[in-house]
């Protein structure tokens, strides 16, 4: 018997904090008929609450450095906040949508990362394992997860975790029960050859090209572990990886869309 | 077929609030083996953070003036900070709890309320509906919700709402398919004769010395809306409902134990 299709959309931060842009990918993200799984990242949000209440905002390559008072504001932020504003506005489209963070159900249970190169991350999770039956129980009942990029150490520890790690972990996770598409919706139509171009989107990239590509400067900061992330879903054995415009998602279900960027082998 | 024991416990900002408190609070809750949900309040610390955040805390009768700043910082607080710390401690104690808001899988939808002598409370809702069945699937697969007082309209918006009365309303919708003890633990042993003496916990209360005590002026302020709600409860048909100390969760599943206060017809 053939698996059903799901597809596990991540969404970051510049598209969810503006009212216009997540309202388009809310539309698009309700369209999909298919079954969903929704990761959220929320970072801008937590910098601004963080410079409010005056916790300074520490950050590594682009990773956060967590201490006790900004895990506290990301779990305010991502759990409460940004999750429970999309779960509402989800509901209100009819979307039956069940906002979860790693620790509820145990969904996501991680490892508090150990310094790298002297560099303590604090309460910062690499995740370790999902819980896929509990997922699947959800998906059954037509419910649609929306994911916090927050996991927990099983030992009463809530961890900060990357939202495009999460979304790869539960892809990876998820493939041994469904034909998998991993999504990461972002505000440009693909990986560009040319950033100002939005017409000279890539639409495919493999590990050959991706090292070329990373040579000749055309792809550089955070577009790097995004992809590297969607190169390791692939070679994992996720059916379909791609990285297409939040309005999009609707579009990227159907055969003759290919205005985006696929990863594969 | 006589139906299954649920306990709906409902905890209050004081407590939860407490690192002691909420760890003595965690350990009564986990030692509880019957079915069991926890509705948390969480009112102090969202005050406390309006503060910093320079939004202005107004209340009316006890009941939050909710504006939209209001509505954002009690999602982030109630829906987040509260709630996921709750859920990470009780998972580190193998205690499988998942959070929700109302929102969340439509759990529980209310109505906004409309201004009452003039007052507008803002975002805050009145409950109308449980989703008994999607409960009723998550303590069947031994899951231990823990829920925020937030509900939604079902229009998108999420309400403030007031966790006394979610408990209640729970505890009155889940009758239909468990045998439902419903459980306000707060600070005290149970409602008091003399506030000052734990020892006069009054062990019975109905719609007769209820009146009494409130015309002595023993029942007063914040433990009128408490009991009324109660009362309620019992005629609506909840097995049991009772006021006890949070340290004594594990207790009051007991026959012999009867130190607190039960609420009867």
């Amino acid at each position: 018997m053939s698996k059903d299709k799901l597809y596990v959309i991540k969404v970051g931060g510049n598209v969810i904090e503006d009212e216009q842009k997540l309202s388009v990918l809310l539309d698009a993200f309700h369209g999909m008929t298919e079954k969903k799984i929704l990761v959220h990242g929320g970072g801008k949000l937590a910098s601004k609450y963080a410079q409010q209440l005056g916790v300074e905002v520490k950050m590594h390559e682009g990773r956060r450095i967590t201490n006790q008072a900004t895990i506290d504001i990301v779990t305010m932020v991502y759990g409460g906040l940004v999750n429970k504003k999309m779960v509402a506005a989800l509901q209100g489209m009819n979307c039956p949508a069940i906002g979860m963070t790693g620790a509820d159900a145990d969904l996501i249970r991680s490892t508090k990362r150990a310094p790298v190169n002297g560099i303590d991350f604090g309460f910062v999770g690499d995740p370790e394992e999902v819980n896929v039956a509990f997922l699947q129980s959800l998906l059954q009942q037509d419910l649609v997860p929306v994911i916090a990029p927050l996991t927990h150490n099983g030992a009463g520890e809530l961890l900060n975790t990357n939202a495009d790690t999460m979304a790869g972990v539960i892809a990876k996770a998820m493939k041994e029960v469904y034909e998998v598409s991993l999504v990461f919706a972002f505000e440009l139509p693909g990986v560009l050859e040319d950033v100002e171009q939005p017409e000279t989107v890539i639409r495919v990239i493999d590990q050959n090209n991706f090292s070329q590509l990373k040579a000749e400067g055309k792809i550089h900061s955070g577009m790097i572990p995004k992809l590297t992330n969607a190169l390791e879903a692939v070679q994992a054995g996720v059916a379909q990886v791609c990285i297409c415009h939040f309005g999009a998602l609707e579009n990227i279900t159907q055969a003759n869309f290919s205005n985006y960027t696929k990863i594969i082998l």
